[in-house]
């Protein structure tokens, strides 16, 4: 659910999120984007170790976790 | 002092981290990448509004905060 992009991109990145859990071990990183000028959410976009790559909803908990999860590691 | 990158980069990225505090408004995005068995630590790095690239460390209680603060705003 997440489209093409650069790290510079002027608009919103995800056109939904991913609702379900995904376990930290399938994650290969987490990419956060703070809102602004280019869109007003705060994006979460993950990259799974399969490649593919998912938006993720910031205000759910299990995401909230997962990252947390990833820094405390 | 991050290295060039692409997602699914096969080493460590950051060579060293960014120690003073960066107001999320300097902040671009951020990049989480878990520790694996392509780099024994966790990485975060932050693209700065200016396009620079910086490591910063996970455990800094100021990357933690600068971090909630992007995903609870």
């Amino acid at each position: 659910k997440a489209l093409p992009r650069s790290a510079m991109e002027l608009r919103c990145q995800c056109i939904g999120t991913h609702s379900k859990f995904i376990h930290p071990k399938f994650i290969h990183n987490v990419n956060l984007i703070p809102s602004g000028p280019h869109c007003k959410n705060v994006e979460v976009i993950a990259t799974l170790t399969d490649g593919r790559e998912v938006c993720l909803e910031p205000t759910a908990p299990w995401v909230k976790l997962v990252i947390k999860a990833i820094l405390d590691k």
